[in-house]
């Protein structure tokens, strides 16, 4: 695939798949666009040029390869194995913070070592999107000096690879996580004592996803809590919290800084473009949706949260 | 006991009780001043006049009735009877959200009737904490034209005495619960959608305590979300609603109006003192709490949620 270099892009790396999704409320998706990755990717290039690193088998829609590249998303870091695309299968509760995993098959995944395309390497902004710390790591390796970079984890790691994730903490100035994650990772059910054992292992900047009831954003002493766009249906809230990061790393890459004042302006659109993601199934609403649409609701997020100050 | 007329004056009836408390991480707290009508009125008395409608034994404390008394809360309708305070025991689990009743006993509650003194049925403010809503009715029975009305209630009457509570919503313009409650009323999981049936039975405004994450506020077609204060340690969460209620209702009465920027910022004062009665058992930390602490959180809170509005 050809290279493109672009001033202030966004590097990704993570899984890329298709799922298939069931939910109590909206039915069946089979073989949908699915990963970590992906929504990521699509949501960041809402706002910035962004670079994905990741891998598909040979079966993965020519089509969807097409609309990443209209996006502006490079794919000379995405590989193209012989073989399947990742598989995950899903099922959502009624309560849809709940779902069980019915399937997985890691198939192309299954081995795979990101590298990335030299063009990469002096990525200014790279997110780490949730997959095993080592693989993490080896992409971190690779960038020369990065101004932000950002990582995702997941329950798994956290019981299974626990020192390797610690090792790449350390490294790791931004973490996105949830509330789930965050209570495993620190032992404590409190999200203040749970954020300040999460930053003493490295971290000097934590999102906790809550799904529902928002973000929580600690930044040295300071709390920034964001709540949720009011949505009236949650169609599938799959890739709802990386679309969340790839809104606020997409945001961030764009403006060039990560100051206090843009990342809460990030963590707003990243609440945002999580909100339309989670209205349709896979990346169905991301398809149609414009700057314009998130820029409308930007603004009620604004009066959904502000009052007088004094 | 005295009766003096306060113009703006905030009328509340409901429960003046003797708690038992025991929590996992803090032991416990025995015969400890507690109710929700006491709970409301300590907390809204840092904002305005209180007149407190009830009913205790003659066991209830002298100094606690004095402390009413210098914090302004008028105790004319509060009737002593001979016999026993209402009495609660409860124990939390170690999830704050959770907790078991002990033991209960209404003593004294039992068959009590609600008469408001002449003084208090010219109040433009009255809040019907949560007591039966046959009795709630009775005291809005006795005012006479209120400028705001706001009303509690819980699983209980829900369960037990649905039509009445139907026929007191139809009179309560201001409903503010608890998201277990809202979810149990409208028999929606979602709250937009819970929002929408309840204000359907009348309230033309509902406020949706959810602990931890805050409070969701509906008018009309517009929502407002306020976090909750982040607490390294809730010690004791008992009374944390009836405070932020009684906060939101304090305030508004001393505003002396319920205008859309008054509400919310109500709400955020309703928040802070609930923030500050969570940090210690009963109303511990209501009894040092001053207007410049209430003050300086105020605007922690403004910082805890502001960004760019463009």
């Amino acid at each position: 695939m050809a290279e493109t270099k672009k001033a202030g892009a966004l590097v990704v790396v993570g899984s890329v798949a298709i799922d298939t999704i069931e939910t109590e409320q909206g039915g069946r998706a089979t073989e949908v666009l699915g990963g970590a990755a992906t929504y990521f990717a699509v949501a960041a290039s809402f706002f910035t040029p962004v670079q994905l690193v990741g891998v598909v088998g040979d079966d993965f829609p020519k089509q969807d390869l097409d609309w990443f590249r209209a996006r502006g998303i490079d794919l000379s870091g995405l590989e193209v194995r012989t073989g399947r695309t990742m598989r995950w299968t899903g099922r959502y509760h009624e309560d849809m913070n709940v779902r069980d995993t019915l399937s997985f098959e890691a198939n192309v995944f299954d081995g795979y070592m990101p590298t990335l395309p030299a063009a990469y390497c002096d990525a200014p902004f790279v997110f780490l999107a949730n997959i095993a710390p080592a693989l993490q790591a080896r992409v971190l390796d690779q960038v020369k000096s990065p101004r932000l970079v950002g990582a995702d984890t997941m329950n798994l790691w956290i019981d299974i690879a626990r020192p390797e994730l610690e090792q790449l903490l350390r490294r790791v100035p931004l973490l996105i996580i949830n509330d789930e994650e965050a209570r495993l990772l620190s032992g404590e059910r409190n999200m203040i004592r749970a954020a300040r054992k999460i930053m003493a292992l490295g971290p000097t900047s934590l999102m906790i996803k809550r799904g529902e009831y928002g973000v929580l954003y600690f930044s040295g002493d300071t709390v920034f809590s964001a709540p949720a766009y009011p949505l009236e249906e949650v169609f599938d809230p799959t890739g709802a919290g990386d679309t969340f990061a790839g809104g606020v790393m997409g945001y961030l890459a764009a403006a060039g800084d990560a100051s206090a004042a843009s990342v809460r302006k990030a963590i707003v659109y990243g609440s945002v473009v999580a909100s339309f993601t989670v209205e349709a199934f896979s990346l169905e609403r991301l398809r149609t949706l414009t700057r314009d649409d998130i820029e409308r609701r930007y603004r009620e997020f604004v009066s959904l949260t502000s009052f007088d100050v004094g």
